[in-house]
């Protein structure tokens, strides 16, 4: 049982608190802290929480404090997790860990300094579905992963302060482009370096000044590529997919709009419908356990029983540094219209990733491009000939 | 905080134990109980139980247990019952309640009179999904439910005593109806008198003396209809899919086979693909959480949270009675090749229902039978004159 | 190339006529006839016919009439099914082919006294996707076929006509239980008699006298079932999905809500969106060529080429008459409210035929049941014992 | 009625003279020309066709020949044009039209100087669903169209010569980025400039000069991103979607894995299930009528009857020009690792179109940047202050 610190009442701190105090769960909230004083006065009225606070610092400290959680605006992710270190308490932060990798790499160091156990709460990386593929991806149902794409896209975020660029450190990229790229690194394996990175991004719709749409690519070592696809302008509720490909077989994930609940109605039902839904009638496609469907349970409980058994959680705060700096290095190569690397000033995975060719013979001549079964029922076989690098077809009933 | 006797072994007690020590449940099963006292201990060892027996018995009277969970086969959770109404403990009983409504009743009635706490645990009412979806019918977006389809079908039941008629009280019907039935009738409205049902049911393909597949009616006193479809010949996996149709709108669930998880993989990953997966290569469908996707989890939330509350269940004993009556009155139909009554000798429901017709007038002279637009554009009207009776049409632009 | 007399401007004729006059096609529509001369001249107008005329007899002895297409009322197939016989023509006649089995039987009687081509306009037994999978099917793909089920549900047919019990025969059962109950048909083998049918029916929405919802069995002599479900009252669209079972396999097919297109829209587009659509806005999910996937093009593919080959088509009048034949079996047991026998005074298949039932070997002295993977991944076996009918159960690794 | 000389008999010419000469058209391949004249003769018997030879020459200046189609390897389409245009007979020609932009206006300046009929036979622009969706889309269904991801992956072509950078072109971005890049190219306008494109490229396994993977994004004058993504590395059948956004909705379309066909065997079928399909038994996802779902026929009939009518077809030499050139964009991206420019020394659309960026006046000081329904009921608005360009938030019921 742990007693945890919620900082942030906002969307996110619902959810968490939701995650944390539903089911039957040992935990519980025994801390809140909002900017405005009403405001926690609310949230732990609504959540039966004993002690509220507009200040991160006594939040942070009072006694009952076991864990720190911070659901709170990326500006004010640092100086919350410098204070959980100083104070010597497990912190476990939202998304995206910095506005960048600076600020990234210093919340690193504080807690490794200091010694204190801290979780990235990354929570799309623990869905349900996405750890059953990640299992499966490294039981090797998959081959080697070629390439993973995620997509997360909707008509834009609920807060005001993701719209302002200073606040956030950004626009989609940064606010959901950190989801898509931690999911497919997941995928193509964090030991793997990403190297370097191509984006493309725009501001389509919104007045804003940060970007509401991009498309980008990171490179790894291997030759693997993770595509991420983030959009605040897109239309028809949450699209939240991701998309991996091996040598071996494919895995497609749909997190949200079509995962086996469909609903018409003339009338609608008054009220919500699901995150992001746009309108309550016609076909619908609400989601059963929101909380459940995206990954904060699962996520809560890796976090907790890591704490319990000392042990580094599946997202760190390496982790969250790692996708600061693809993240930065998307930025830059939006502006430079390049290919840019990415910076990593500290790198704790392998080295020297060789990239993937196969080359199976087909006789002592010849290795095989490919086979296929044609309409007519025959197998044409593509070879190609070792010495002269000659191309032919055979064709065998 | 519960501490729990789990009664059963078997692939029940596996998932219902999983689900209440998974996550970061505060409940515990402290004791278990398996007719063979080996399996006893080898579950206590693999689950961390610090008591294991092959007595039911003492396991029901063990001090250590708070709450009693039944996950025996058919034939012996009448016993089970009775001797936890006998010892005064809470009991939570396994899908069906007895093995027909006489057994459900005698369950019934021990418990009311011992006036211990009682759960009927119909797990695939709970799914995050159905939760969802009836709380959307209540909130009326269906309209009046006209019609709920429950099809659970799969290569046929794990365990051996299913296959026995005499133990398990049946084949599919008394397996898996049980749960289509169950479904339907909280579609339609607990307190909505069950009437009738019609019943086919057939030994299509095992050699077996019990149906291994089978397709009923009920018909609820709204004029309402529950249709259910089992079959333990079914291939592909387990195909677990509501359909619910009201006045207003629509509801189709899948639980199992399409819920956003595909996946292809031409060498398989070893080990278990799902739960009745047939095959490991290929296109195959994995679920995420599968307790969670099955119910489990918010069954025993909602049980141990009613315990705690000291109010009933959404699933009570009740319940599993009625539907004990509807399978009862099913097997008769199979045999009389007719509808046949459903025998409630308890009805706690109300009485009177009347049946929907949709009445709207278009003008003075008609009612409006239905409105539609039409490929060139236009807007066709069906009328029914309200003195002649008869139906014509006229179009709008 | 053949000339053909359109007989009908509603719907269907329309339908039909933008099948046959569509894509590269050969043949021409040269001659329509309408019960008002002024919607005959129009449709001639619009699809550039150059004959039009209010008398079907006109029509169908018109010299440039090779071949007489029914898209008629069902009250009037019989006639103009008797009048083209007279005139010694080739006649196709929509679905029903009549109002019951009397109807049916003497429109077959006249055609076959007559010695004139008729082909049976049942389209959607000839979908593209059910075409190809009466073909898997043929090939062994599913093994037997145990189950076949056929649904088809919309909120309501277009014309009044279809309302008017007298004039159509019935309701949905009549309308859409006659498309249902010849794909199941198809899917078990046309040579395999239809034994009995149960059936529910009952009007739940619309103020008529015909029933606007229904449900119906149909057994066949080997034990496959034949189930249908026909609505009047479905929101959301048209529902028109197939669901096979076999022993070996299983199909499902889905004609209109789910083909891979998928729309939202929060303006619309004006205008007609899809057969049956609700609303234009919100999720949509039109269908790319509808005559196509409704079957309409390869239906009068097979008609003509059958012609010009002189041989039977896919459906002929023989199988309309079969249609009526269970439809009538289905009116009887929806008021005899147990199974009634189908009655045909005509039957052309074969005799005998034998139900399934698997009975392998395990070993010497044990039936084979189930095996199936289980969670530890082992595999449970399931077993009978050949002399004293026990169940019992081993592992294997 | 056309008379078609078909050059070329591999499995492209297989698929457009099954098309040509399926359903009841009245078209008639009547030439036919493959390289190798056992070849060109066991084609003519198996479709009926009355002429073969071994010499494209002598196929197209037959007499019988009222129009050329070209289905032949890329690097035999200029020279087959240049003939046609010399015959001064109307060609269409498979796609791409060039293995490169200098080849492809080579090829449009041939048949515009001669005054030939030309079409481009860019099939999946044809799709049905594609049809439906260009025209929604034109209807205004999606507002302005910001983004459309075109995607073709399997696991490479049936044939040698594509595997051959120098016959083909280069790998799988000219096989079928060609598609994906006209696919878009229709969605977001023809009329709109492309401008520049980022491409990745790679050969991550198939052991070929090409790349047998890419991914890349066509930028247009407007803001709207083309993104294609190709493979001949993907498993598990043939990935062909579309999906656009635009600022009022969504369309998402599946042509190949998933429209509505479910099947699963365990014991297969014997000989082909669909294109590109791996493997014969567990689920399959086959496709009703493949030549109709890849929009042969509806090209087809596009390009005969605008033939027929004087006009022309949807699909030109003039676009095919223009897919080369956006193809050889991307080929030198791929190498110079930054955007490169189109490059059009014929541009045939409108100029300076603007960027669109949405700016709806919420109140006198402010913009509206977006609306949404919170879980609690309520709904939070972003604004813009127009003056000052801070974001806030205001919650209303």
């Amino acid at each position: 049982m742990k007693k945890i610190a919620m900082l942030g009442t906002g969307l996110i701190g619902t959810f968490y608190t939701m995650t944390l105090m539903g089911m039957r769960n040992k935990d519980v909230v025994c801390v809140v802290a909002a900017s405005r004083e009403e405001s926690a006065r609310k949230f732990a009225n609504q959540w039966n929480i004993p002690i509220w606070t507009s200040s991160i610092e006594k939040a942070i400290n009072d006694p009952e404090t076991d864990v720190v959680v911070i659901g709170l605006p990326n500006h004010l992710h640092k100086d919350a997790v410098l204070l959980a270190a100083k104070a010597g308490k497990p912190v476990l932060c939202t998304k995206p860990l910095g506005r960048n990798a600076r600020e990234g790499l210093e919340m690193l160091e504080a807690v490794e300094k200091a010694g204190v156990f801290a979780g990235y709460l990354e929570d799309l990386v623990y869905t349900p579905k996405t750890i059953k593929a990640l299992a499966t991806v490294k039981a090797g149902a998959l081959g080697k992963v070629l390439w993973a794409r995620s997509r997360e896209t909707h008509p834009g975020p609920h807060s005001d302060w993701f719209w302002n660029k200073e606040l956030s450190g950004g626009g989609a990229i940064v606010d959901m482009g950190c989801h898509c790229v931690e999911i497919a690194r997941n995928f193509i394996g964090k030991d793997i370096r990403p190297v370097e990175v191509i984006c493309w991004a725009d501001t389509q719709v919104h007045p804003i000044n940060a970007e509401d749409s991009a498309v980008g690519l990171v490179r790894y070592e291997n030759g693997a590529i993770g595509q991420f696809e983030v959009s605040w302008t897109f239309r028809g509720g949450m699209d939240l997919r991701d998309e991996v490909s091996g040598t071996e077989g494919t895995i497609w994930l749909n997190h949200w709009l079509r995962t086996g609940f469909e609903m018409f109605t003339s009338v609608g039902q008054g009220g919500y419908v699901a995150e992001k839904a746009e309108g309550d009638t016609g076909w619908l496609f609400p989601v059963g356990d929101e909380v459940h469907a995206l990954g904060y349970a699962h996520m809560f409980q890796d976090m907790l029983d890591s704490l319990d058994a000392q042990k580094d959680p599946m997202e760190t705060f390496y982790d969250g540094y790692v996708v600061n700096a693809i993240v930065d290095a998307c930025y830059k190569s939006a502006l430079s219209k390049k290919w840019e690397p990415v910076e990593l000033s500290v790198w704790r995975g392998t080295e020297n990733n060789e990239t993937y060719l196969k080359a199976i013979d087909y006789d002592s001549q010849h290795q095989l491009i490919k086979e296929e079964k044609m309409p007519d029922g025959k197998t044409k076989i593509i070879l190609k000939d070792k010495s002269t690098g000659e191309i032919s077809q055979i064709f065998k009933d």
